[in-house]
C-alpha cells in the first residue's frame, strides 16, 4: 500500500517540463511554484473544513488531496517526497520521532 | 525510507488515550479534532511561505510538520494514513492517479 | 472611504436568498457556508504567498478579496461585519484593544 | 462603529520601529513580514474552523482577529488599511463592486 506514494512521486517528478497539454500534472507544474502552493493550501483548507464537520469520507478523499498536491507542491522546486521523508526518519533517529515532530518548529 | 510514515501513523495511533503529560502528541489529540485540525493548519501555511520564499531547507522541514501534523489530525477521528493510501491507490487503478487526483474534488 | 465596508456588507446581505443566477455573491452563498468559508481560505492563502513574495500590489489586490470573502463567509451564517466591528471596538474598550487584540484567542 | 478600524489601523502603524517589548504588536512586527503572514494564516484558519462548526460567536470573535493580523500583516509591509478599501472602492466604480469583487483574481 505504502508504495503508492513512491509511485506518485515519481509520476509527478517525470512531468516536470512535460507538455501542459499533456497531463494536469504537467499544466500544474508549468504553472510555477506560487500556484502549486496556492492549490496545496486550497486542498489544505478543505480537508481542515472535512475535520471539523467530522466528516471522514471527506476527510479522507481531502487527505489524499492533500498528499498529492504537496508531492507537487514539492515537485515544483525540485523537492521530491524522499527528502521530507529523510528528515521524518532523522528526527527519529534523534529522540523518538513523536515528540520531535509535535514540537515542531513553532 | 517509506516506512518512517507506517511507523510514526502506528506510534500516534497508539497516543490516542494516553495521558496527555505522556507525550506531545497524546496531548495534541486530547484537545480533540479541532486543535487537531489548527495546527495541521498552522503548519500548512508555514510549508506555504517556505515554498513562497523558495526557501528549500524550510520546505522540506515544513513538508515533515505537515505530514506529521496530517497524521495527528486523521488520528484525532480514529483515520489512519492507510485509509488515505488506500483512496489515492483506488484512483489510481480507476484512471491513472495522477490526472484523477490532478482533478481533485473541486 | 471607510464607507465602502457598509456599502459592500450590506449588499452582500441582500443578496441572501437572491436567484444564484442574479450575482456572483448570490450563486456563492446559495452554495452554503463550507463553500464560502472554503473561499475565504483561498483568498486568505493567496494574500499570505503574496505577503511572502514581498509583491505589495499583489498583497493590496488579495486583501480585499480577503476582506470581501470574509464578508460573504460572515452573511452565509447571518453574521453581519458590524457584529465583529462590534467585537473590536468591545476589546477595545476593555484594555487597549491592540493589545488584546494580539493577544488573540491562543 | 466603523471608526474602529481606522483607529487600529493607525495604532498598528504606530507601532512600527517600536521597542518590542513594549506591545504585542510591536512584537510581531519586529518578527517581520513572514511571521505575521504566518499569523494571518493561523486566524484564518480559526475562522474557517468557526464557520465549519457553525458556532457563530466564535465565528464572530476569529474574525475580529483575522481584521487584526490581517492589517498587522499589512502594516509590516507599509501598507495600510485604506490601500485595500481604495482597491475596494475603486472595483465598486468600475463595475459594481459585488460582482467585481466575487469574481477576484482566480
Amino acid at each position: 500500500m505504502n508504495d503508492v506514494l513512491q509511485r506518485l512521486s515519481a509520476t509527478i517528478a517525470a512531468r516536470r517540463g512535460a507538455d501542459p497539454a499533456s497531463s494536469h500534472t504537467a499544466a500544474m507544474l508549468a504553472k510555477g511554484p506560487d500556484k502549486c502552493a496556492e492549490k496545496f493550501g486550497e486542498e489544505a483548507v478543505e480537508a481542515i473544513i472535512a475535520a471539523a464537520r467530522r466528516d471522514r469520507p471527506a476527510l479522507i478523499a481531502e487527505s489524499a488531496d492533500v498528499l498529492y498536491h504537496l508531492m507537487v507542491m514539492l515537485a515544483a522546486q525540485e523537492v521530491s517526497l524522499d527528502d521530507v521523508l529523510a528528515e521524518l526518519a532523522r528526527r527519529e533517529g534523534v529522540s523518538g520521532v513523536t515528540e520531535k515532530a509535535a514540537r515542531g518548529r513553532g
